[in-house]
């Protein structure tokens, strides 16, 4: 027996309306014995670069075969193509809007099919709500076992949005940015533990915030005193930045898109 | 093998607390097999009508035979009945406080049952939380195969909350209200497209809120520019106003009960 | 065939970020059979003591077998332990910082484990996710079937946090205090019914909160008229203190640690 099919939903849906719930029905009414995950609904309405991002830093956790349907979708409706992409072992259902721009940026292996079999999708087809009428509907005839090529043609063109990367100053300094607050106030940048390797040795390396001095960079919150800041290398993989106990981004004033410079004191 | 048995929840408790979690237990200590759903925990606390027309726009896209739990209960503890009804093929499990009036106003089957079967609840009974002690053992059972005629016996006189309608006025304009308000800002009125199919074709259809021009019905959000209100036919089948990647309801300061008015240029 | 594992979560990670969805890939990754089942991830950040006393009062629902990951951790990358805790017949994964204080205190029967055997964990281990890299795999291959010995050796002294009791006065009145507030306002102390019963039959039983006299202990929220705040011995077990249609914790400004006295008129 093979295991049950693993799903998972991310969307900018919230959980005050039952938009997510309906998906879920209309998933399990077509594969019953799937198993389904809720990555994230909070993200901030309409923020498809976020939701990149967060994918990005998420579906490697997952096992192979594992499908994930993605919808923030501000132009639902409209002339935006609905997508199935084939990602490094993973399949992935969202609108062609960019959201997967962190996962093509880093593929190893992609195909990526243009959704137009209109069999699989729910009919009358509404103008505001393609989670529940093309993106569940295809994940639930996925995990039931239709195959990708069923969903229609393979496409060479999905829409890859321009990802912000850090650059390395004269100075061998790093500067990158904020791309994501998470509930404690922490700030995941979007400077990756690669790029502090090259510095790492030179001494001791220092962070600072939207122009400000931080703190140093640590191993774990814990070595920074209560109410003190620091960073550490994330659980994404990320340089983050936070507060000891407290919410940095509320007391810092921090949101993406904010300056973060990385240094080593024997920067050259 | 049958599939596995579907469970919605639908209920005014929130997620800060364990209650949803409490019920799930309840469930699956019942009937390992089942499947659980989350519709909505958000309904704003005892919206008994709010969370009715919730239900009503919401199972329809559920196979037969699923069963839905729903508990918004300002009377938990004293006299209302606790109820089970078998509507067009799916089942709920409710207090009988109103919560089901939008589905019975539209039930083409229905048969409804007092909940008076003791064996068949948790042991002692709280008086203050009976989604844990009769709606989750109930709907347990239910899933592991328990008949609805062995929960208690048919009743007649649910309780039938008044059900605000839309009206037509001479000249022929739609008078309707908003009945809920999504996380998007979305407002969604108590008028169904089946109304607005009588003034199409008589013009362009324009909506006013609030004693106010609103703006449109059109296809989709797209097709009103960025910062502009409009309206469409929604994904549940009613007129639906919404302002282009903002938030209508905070702009405008609508909620529900905020009146509405469709007409058409030709209106008669 | 044996029942489909469960297993729960708690955690004060909310909903805005996909923490708790990367910890069920994890689980379902190494055990795709599980069913998972939110407690509760509301928890305020880092309430160590309050994430006890909802898993105390949470737990008894849960079948027998039942594995809970409860991951409320200011001290994660730290020294504190991660434990695994057999009580009572259910297993609880988590770190060793008290978030069992409350279990522990009732428990009948309890074995701990120091979570040592690293062939168990996700690798490399963060320092500040260990719910994705310690908590989750542990719960993944218990819920497979792996023995809790494997885990690791047993240890005799967890942290076991002071809990505050109820103490009864030379009058027989019994002072407690709030120790969680749910969605509705409703503030639940720590007194409970055993407490309560040593009180019953003595007269009108009545309830200070904060030094002012707020209502009687009734038996449901019903028997006190909306707007009228009271007392009813609450789904958990506990004295709990409620305004009826209202919501007390914001009209009486009471929240965690606020002092609540109950007497009956006939107190000695």
């Amino acid at each position: 027996m093979s295991p049950r099919p693993l799903v998972t939903l991310l969307t900018d849906f919230g959980t005050r309306d039952p938009f997510v719930g309906i998906m879920k029905g209309v998933i399990l009414g077509l594969c019953p014995d799937a198993s389904l995950i809720d990555l994230c609904h909070e993200v901030p309405a309409q923020d498809v670069l976020g939701a990149s991002f967060l994918l990005h830093t998420t579906v490697r956790v997952f096992p192979a075969g594992t499908i994930h349907v993605a919808v923030v979708d501000p132009g639902v409706g409209g002339p935006r193509r609905p997508i199935l992409a084939e990602i490094d072992g993973q399949t992935f259902v969202a609108p062609d809007n960019g959201l997967l721009s962190h996962l093509f940026a880093t593929a190893e292996q992609r195909r990526v099919r243009h959704l137009t079999a209109q069999a699989y999708w729910r009919h009358p087809v509404s103008s505001s709500f393609h989670g529940r009428d093309i993106f569940a509907p295809v994940a639930g005839h996925l995990a039931a076992g239709v195959a990708p090529a069923r969903f229609g043609p393979e496409i060479g063109d999905p829409v890859q949005l321009e990802i912000a990367r850090p650059r390395v100053d004269a100075a061998g300094r790093i500067h990158g940015t904020v791309v994501w607050v998470d509930r404690f106030g922490n700030c995941i940048t979007n400077i990756p533990q690669a790029e502090i390797a090259s510095i790492v040795g030179r001494g001791r390396i220092h962070v600072h915030a939207a122009g400000r001095p931080l703190g140093a960079l640590v191993g774990c919150f814990g070595d920074v005193p209560p109410g003190g800041a620091g960073a550490i290398v994330g659980s994404a993989g990320y340089v983050e930045l936070f507060c000891s106990q407290g919410n940095l981004a509320h007391q810092w004033a921090l949101g993406p898109g904010a300056p973060v410079v990385v240094g080593a004191d024997g920067a050259r």
